[in-house]
């Protein structure tokens, strides 16, 4: 039943489901049920199609028609009741589904509907429910309490305890992120819950009756046996939180945006394999896999909750410069120069580790390009010139010799299936090691930045020291510059610390994998030829 | 010491050590010592260099003056008395040392210049000297019987009557070549006495103070130890010989000229590979192995000897159709009809061979092509990538591990050794399938020529049978081209059942050594890895 609306705001279409409207323009909209945010209608020219439903408000009519919110929605659907609603101030639509950071909601997985279990239930299993709605939700969605409860009742304590700290923003944003002293100088404090978190099952889900559709993954984190299900932007939504809050942290970069063919099945694999390596290097960071909106990312499974805790993440003070005062430093005396030191080595290996990434990678780029062109071809071409050879020598049948010929033939068929044994090999063990590539060039592209931090906070040091010196500041002032400066080379070299670790772990695992890979491939391909020798011993 | 010449011929300079004659040009001989056949002087325009010796005469001075001729020349060098003369008649110079078919014995073995032995021991040793010498070449060269009888000496009998049968043309032109019945219709009776000859040590060897060079290759026979040197000319030369004896035959090529380069060890290497699988043909081969200009130039040591037996071969009336009649024919009924069949069959067959070859031999020279360049640089840039990665882990040394960058590094060693193995690679198995299917190209370009000849002599069966019963040619004619064209029909099948024969043996052989020999490098590649992965074990 079509409804009248208004347009709040513009909006440019820019997709040929989609039609623009003028702010304040009258609309019709066929149905007030949106479609992952999304409202079919007709402007004013008359163009019908899609306009994001935050962008319009519903004209009711003063008389109650019968439509009333919500009616038509059938229980356990995975429709969106809450999208429907003026945008909230700041929220733009940036026009991709890919990358746009609004509520949407449609991977909602479909067990997040099931019983209502009433909240005192989930108090009484011993979990306090007060810290679950910090934010004065006054009905969450029984669903998220039923859950926690049914997962926490399967674990222990300890995990149970770190679920309550993180679940929900429990706590302000004040975390207490550490550095200690190590062998090799500081290190960040070991995050004293470790888990890890599987990424599987890419999934590709419509909406629009098959217009628009998605990729949703299934991370099930290993201290909270639950899996959620997360598109790419709600990993983008996570990785730019990150950015904003650990300026003094390498952030691992999300594996690159694809305009097109996103649904592409090797995209879609390769996106995975990357996803898990990101998540390997997000679990395995002391600061980041503590980080309170990621444990939100990975165990947030009510939409309100969700909604509840990016926004929460959003307004966090302790971002930037503020993260810095809440990570606990060692007392050890610090000198600058020393620090500088260390951090110059550090740059000037990083570039040169860049420089030999790159060029692995370009070089194992180009294989994959020969294995699945080049050698795949010269191999299908000596197959089919062997059978050639085998179909020549049967032309003349009283001195053909079937055994011969059989034996020849089928070495063409080796030589084809060997062919496609390397435009294979790749998936097993190129891809991992660009995979592996790719994230160091990520992490490796973030040190600039954080090395550019750290020297203006110690030059910064210097200045005010000859300021307060010279009586333009006070010591008081002086003082405190000089302690932020402690923490981000404290954190600069804890940061260094972490990345070398992973280095040695990572690229031991990325060359034992490759070689064990090659040799099994290289077995694999002189087995099938051993085999087809053996048909030429008894002619 | 300078003499004055006068030019027979033109001569025109081809190579930039040569200069170019007039006919009747004065010129200047600085020593009328030849040099391989080449005289150096000047010329009437003042240029310098060499000119055939044998488009020159010498002018000599009425009254003696003490140059005597041969006086410079000191005993046991390989220098030619005999090239200095005025040119044979129909002797053409062609201007390349590959191609000349002129006299020159520069690669005449050493061993021949030494003790001198009266005939006589060699008669006495059971070998009658008699036959050795059939157009009454007074003194030959000694050493000949010397060698023949060390060599002699050590053997046993049927090798030793072997030896007198053909070293020097024993017999007269009219051998005794015969066909038989077998389970797959006529074919060739085999050599009574079989013998394989090994093609070895291709040497390059100088004249002309190293201007000019050519390479000898050692032919040993196995039933008769000795060894002859022989250049490609001579084997160009018996190769000649062949073609134009035995039409009915499928001579096999000679490996090709090349004109630039010839001295490179690859060519050198290539043109062995491929004489000895020439050699192999030859010596398989019923009639050619029998053929005495076939042994003779496998044994023949004596300078003097070669050119009497090179004049004979060349003299001998039984070639071409005369050839035939040296054929010793089955009895058994030939239906014509049957014969114009299987040649029929074989003709389709053969077209359809020929084409699979070139196919396999262009994939083949690919892949050798992409083993030396593509492949190789793939591996080489792999290699290259990981040592880069390895150096650039040694740039932060605090954090440096050095087992983990000595075994990266190391591995791309290992992967620059990879590339080396598979540029060699092709020596091991695609050369020898090349050289293989180079053999068969020349083979089968053979046959259109050969199936024509027997399909020239069915239709004059056909037409003279037609004229005979016309009354317009008598019977016996009529009869004794029916004889012949049966002959042909006999020695076509023979031929094409030699040819079924030795390429179901051929190409067994060079699959298996083809596959074996991929086995072979597959597992060496996966060996090296295996040692290289070790090297991860214990970090």
């Amino acid at each position: 039943m079509a409804l009248r609306g208004r347009a709040l705001y513009n909006f440019q279409s820019e997709n040929k489901e989609e039609i623009s409207i003028q702010e304040n323009e009258e609309l019709v909209v066929f149905s007030e049920r949106s479609l992952d945010g999304w409202l079919q209608g007709r402007n004013s020219r008359g163009e019908t199609g899609l306009f994001p439903a935050s962008y319009v408000e519903i004209v009711r009519p003063r008389a109650g028609s019968g439509h009333a919110e919500g009616s038509g929605s059938p229980a356990g659907s995975p429709g969106h009741p809450h999208g429907f609603c003026a945008a909230p101030a700041g929220l733009s639509y940036q026009g991709s589904f890919e990358d746009d950071d609004d509520d949407d909601w449609d991977d909602w997985d479909d067990s997040c509907t099931v019983v209502e279990e009433p909240r005192g239930a989930a108090g009484a299993n011993g979990h306090p429910a007060a810290g679950a709605e910090p934010y004065g939700a006054p009905r969450a969605k029984p669903a998220l309490e039923r859950q926690d409860s049914v997962g926490s009742s399967k674990r222990g304590s300890v995990v149970g305890r770190n679920l309550n700290r993180f679940s929900c923003f429990v706590r302000s944003g004040v975390e207490a992120y550490g550095i200690e002293m190590g062998s090799k100088g500081p290190q960040w404090r070991a995050n004293p819950h470790p888990f890890i978190c599987s990424v599987e099952d890419p999934t590709k889900q419509t909406k629009f009756k098959g217009i628009k559709s998605y990729i949703s993954y299934k991370l099930t984190p290993s201290n909270f046996n639950s899996p959620v299900y997360r598109r790419y932007k709600h990993f983008d939504w996570l990785y730019n939180r990150l950015l904003h809050k650990f300026t003094v942290i390498s952030v691992p970069h999300l594996p690159e945006k694809q305009a097109t063919g996103r649904f592409e099945e090797d995209f879609i694999e390769k996106r995975k394999r990357r996803l898990i390596l990101w998540m390997e290097h997000m679990t395995s960071h002391p600061v980041l896999s503590q980080y309170e909106g990621f444990q939100h990312f990975l165990r947030c499974r009510d939409e309100k909750q969700w909604k509840l805790g990016k926004r929460r993440a959003e307004k966090d003070e302790m971002v930037g410069a503020s993260f810095l005062l809440t990570i606990q430093i060692p007392t050890e005396h610090q000198d600058l120069q020393d620090v500088e030191d260390r951090v110059d080595a550090f740059k000037a290996f990083s570039k040169k580790m860049d420089d030999s990434v790159l060029q692995l990678t370009n070089v194992a780029s180009e294989l994959v390009r020969k294995h699945v062109g080049g050698f795949r071809k010269e191999f299908q071409k000596l197959g089919n010139a062997f059978q050639a050879i085998s179909y020549s020598f049967q032309m003349d049948p009283p001195y053909s010799l079937d055994a011969l010929n059989n034996a020849i033939s089928h070495t063409g068929k080796t030589y084809e299936a060997v062919g496609e044994m390397f435009a294979e090999q790749p998936k097993n063990d190129l891809f991992l090691m660009l995979d592996t590539l790719s994230l160091y060039q990520g992490l490796l592209s973030n040190f600039p930045d954080i090395i550019h931090l750290q020297k203006g906070a110690f030059a910064k040091v210097k200045e005010s020291q000859r300021m307060s010196d010279e009586g333009r500041m006070d010591q008081e002032e002086a003082d405190g510059i000089r302690k932020r400066c402690r923490v981000v080379g404290f954190a600069l070299q804890a940061e260094m610390n972490h990345f070398h670790e992973r280095r040695v772990a990572d690229f031991k695992r990325m060359m034992q994998s490759y070689l064990k890979q090659q040799i099994i491939f290289y077995q694999r391909v002189s087995q099938q030829l051993e085999k087809t020798l053996r048909m030429y011993d008894n002619l």
